[in-house]
């Protein structure tokens, strides 16, 4: 799996929940963070470079654990790659096609995935009749990476993001960016307990094990203890990943190792 | 639920079956069959004033238990309805993307059902990279009207239709005709049992499911033996209903409420 920096650890910390005797490559984009502000084709150009990069070690399923990739990147790379590939906003979509009890749908994403209206073309996709109300959230990245998930500054922020959401109710809100299941707490507290949430991250990972258990490709573990091992790639500076990633992974990221991305120097894995 | 003839009772004899306590109606078109070589246009008319019909009599839910008629009216109709409508295409769509382990799907259906390109848009839709072959299966729906579900002459055409689908193999094969499961052991005996056989009407009656019990539309019974009630309701000729229809619902159907549909004619119930 790969994310533009340390938000797909959300969705990695759910996979390794519930499946634990799965190994896992987690690649962040760490140099190129973030992706949201950048072109389109570009950002298609990166996911193809770390799938390539990920295919090469043998994996048997590649998640786009970004927002912005997968509606970038997501369509194409399953026609271009044999490995299955899935994105973090079709599942996401789905539970909320589900939940949302009025067919009434908001979407909290950043300014990127709000523009490209993934999120309310999937849900169309599904059920053309639901209503899907998308709010950009700016200030929700920044806070969460300067370790601020709760609290008043927060609050603030998101009572400003939410009350359109809740003038004309809506019956399900998606946490549309992988940042986003750190402030779910307050995000719940706002709504109250009508509003069902739901973790594009959390779905991403139940999608995963849908996938790995139908077609039979799921670990056989040899003990009870055998679990998986997690490696970690970056393209920026390791420490900065490790210290940053753990927070959220919720669980301590020993080693990372580096890879070079867009260039060949000879001192770094190559990715071409 | 709705459909052109007799063909969606498999859809209605799967949810009867999961769901026993649910009330139900069936409207079968029978004046009107087949939907297939109609203009799309028209069939969503027909479409509309089905699902106008069934409002009225406070359904929770609607399914076009009908592959054209959800190819030509699904997305229009769940935009212009306030009850939620699921059709038959995408519940099977999605099982066969996970099925698939080659990611190669075939789908078996009408001519008009091939033409539309309903299901490879929707596996699409779910995974671009599963390669989808499609196979119109002319001769199936005039057989099973017949009563032919077995035998040398079913078996004739279900290789001709087959080979295909055998010869550049697929993981899973989609039933894509409400008809279908009545010859599923005949096509899964040609096919072998390394190729999942995934039945649209079974899994649309699983979609069903979820999405009652997810928004809490389940039927409480009051005791154990307090089963829903089926009410059949034709635009043709109820005792022909009555005769064709129990074969493919597996059970007999006792009565048959006629219905006018496109006149207003005073000595029957009105659709609009």
């Amino acid at each position: 799996m790969f994310d533009s920096g340390v938000g797909g650890l959300t969705v990695l910390s759910e996979i390794r929940d519930r499946m634990p005797f799965e190994n896992t490559v987690y690649f962040g984009d760490t140099a190129r963070v973030p992706y949201g502000v950048r072109d389109l084709t570009e950002v298609r150009w990166f996911a193809y470079e770390i799938i390539r990069y990920l295919t090469r070690l043998n994996v048997k399923l590649v998640v786009i654990a970004c927002n912005t990739a997968t509606a970038a990147a997501l369509k194409t790379a399953q026609r271009s790659f044999d490995v299955p590939i899935i994105g973090v906003i079709e599942p996401g979509a789905r539970a909320a096609t589900f939940e949302a009890q009025n067919r009434r749908v908001g979407v909290l994403a950043t300014e990127a995935t709000v523009r490209s209206r993934a999120y309310a073309k999937a849900i169309s996709n599904i059920d053309a009749g639901i209503r899907v109300r998308e709010q950009a959230c700016p200030e929700f990245v920044p806070l969460i990476e300067r370790g601020i998930t709760e609290g008043p500054e927060l609050e603030s922020a998101a009572e400003v993001y939410l009350r359109p959401l809740m003038e004309d109710p809506v019956g399900a809100v998606i946490l549309g960016c992988t940042h986003y299941p750190l402030i779910s707490a307050t995000i719940n507290r706002i709504l109250g307990p009508e509003v069902r949430l739901i973790s594009s991250a959390g779905q991403t990972a139940l999608e995963v094990g849908r996938i790995l258990s139908r077609r039979g490709y799921l670990r056989r573990p040899t003990h009870a203890e055998d679990f998986g091992s997690p490696v970690y790639v970056c393209s920026g500076d390791p420490q900065e990943f490790a210290a940053l990633g753990s927070r959220f992974l919720d669980e301590e990221i020993e080693a990372v190792a580096p890879a070079e991305v867009g260039s060949r120097r000879s001192d770094a894995p190559l990715l071409y």
